[in-house]
């Protein structure tokens, strides 16, 4: 159990992570991810499209004896995952640098998949994710765009799955009152195979 | 870690309670309450309003070595939570049937309170959480009505909260289609002493 | 002017339609519906899936000198279509029984398209509306299933279109308190030629 | 009918008003202030805390031979309302430059009060529109802040009155995809007299 997180919930708050100007799930969204992907110790989890690596870092304090993989092009994103991991005590993650699918080939098979972000490759990333998922497992892809959101549905045709729309806001303090401010809807698709 | 529930995520489906025609907090506002109240091992929480005891039980699972007051005037829904204990193994859930706040007084002072109910006596239920609370302490509580909400947001002013407020919609199969369905709007409170 | 709603904006509250069981566009729904479809008097004006007639009648109200046609499969509904434009004392709506595209053909070309409802022949319908829309026209259709928003968005794709996602609740008494209420979320697209 | 906005539904588009930097009521929330409003031809509506005049001037093309008071103690919004005025041909809106309630007083009775902004007054406006309000008539105000949402449901109690909570997002091109762009939640209550 780490200093910096020492809690057994998800839901560390956005600002705790060192991000810059990397786009990062936020936190309820990251909850709700988490949860509905099953984590249990041990588990092997790909985490595809981790950005700042918030929820790797999340992931792998849930999975201890386990192994997260954050899977991640951009290079800078890399830099923060390993950061951030390090700022949380985390030593299970495992940085995976370049494109999807191609780097998933040399990894474990997974009894969890996290999708976050695809960079357009999604079909063939569910594809591969779909046949190296153990079975019992579970994917868990987040959806912020039309278009994600077609994809997931046409691919889960037939297979067994749901999802969520999620819209949260929260309170913000402005001068002496609070307002409302939205955060843009998601949608949480989970597969379980 | 219990066989009916290996997981060290929140998120029990809500179909696997024992439930009859209770009231239940749905399995995504127990995700995101669960997750507010930032809960680890050894701690005390009281669950006021524990109605089926889906949140106790969860709590539970999620504080080993610490201890859940399953805090409900409704017997037939102590009785339930008293089931639901035994279904997913939990041995640290204590049910305390009565009204609170009286029944408030013996239990040991909290480090989270979890109000999901509070049968019209929130302001001295708030005032005793707040006065027992232990320093660092959280307080998490869900308005599901105006009233709640207007109770919640004036007992709070001048103290550290926030709050969310959650929709979520649910594809549900209909013939061959899936159709939307919306859970009615829920607001988390959460105060940290 | 029509004595049963004598006012320049929609939104007709729903428990002043006759419906029986037929399913209704909600008023929320139905106001945001009419306002996308930038109505004018003068205008011709198909509603698709008709149901009960809630937005042919609103339509009928705001495109005096205009004529709306509300086509829908369900004799049942039709039947209510006309008793609610009696109601109402609307002459400018004509029920077009029978199922689109095929009733569409002898038509006269729309200004304006609203979809409710496709029973499954939704491309064929959104190609012949697009087709005989005149230019400078708009169709507006709601979505509720992830199979139609599917279909509305492949549909679109390179032509002018946008979307709002509509997520509203309605405070309903429950005893001496308010509780909200979700209506279930409604995509509403809007095409302009 | 103006030829800027030659249509008989609410819904001019957010950038066709001037607005420079001060807020304005988004269209959507409009559109259902509006409908909610119940607006006909005829009526005296007061407007307070009018912001850039969007809300006014679409109420004055519903109110022919009515009249709008746009109340606002902004001096730089009144002379943007006064040019929205303008840009739609509307000739029944009368800017009111001041402070409500103060303002008000020689005003006369309002059919409808419209009540978008308070500057911290709501008690004493929300006083003085129920007692100047004709038998019948409705006042629909928004709120963006806990505060004001508590306000109106605490000056309510007891009167005839509902409330919707608007969630809604639209989507928005970002390169080749679409995304989802959730707007802030707002509260639009009506009391009937």
């Amino acid at each position: 159990m780490n200093s910096q997180w020492p809690y057994s919930t998800p839901g560390i708050p956005d600002d705790l992570f060192i991000r810059e100007k990397v786009p990062m799930t936020k936190e309820e969204i990251r909850i709700l991810t988490l949860a509905k992907a099953r984590l249990a110790p041990g588990q092997i989890v790909w985490d595809i499209g981790s950005g700042t690596g918030s929820i790797s870092v999340e992931a792998a304090l849930l999975v201890p004896g386990g192994k997260v993989f954050a899977v991640e092009k951009n290079a800078r994103a890399t830099q923060l995952t390993i950061q951030n991991a390090e700022k949380f005590g985390v030593n299970n993650l495992i940085t995976v640098p370049g494109e999807a699918p191609a780097v998933l080939h040399d990894l474990p098979d997974p009894h969890r998949v996290i999708i976050g972000g695809s960079g357009g490759n999604l079909h063939h990333i569910l594809q591969l994710a779909v046949n190296r998922l153990k079975p019992g497992g579970r994917i868990v892809a987040n959806a912020v765009t039309v278009e994600t959101f077609n994809h997931c549905t046409q691919f889960f045709t037939g297979l067994n799955w749901e999802a969520i729309l999620v819209n949260i806001s929260r309170t913000v303090p402005a001068g002496n009152v609070r307002m409302w401010r939205a955060l843009n809807p998601v949608y949480i698709f989970t597969l379980e195979k």
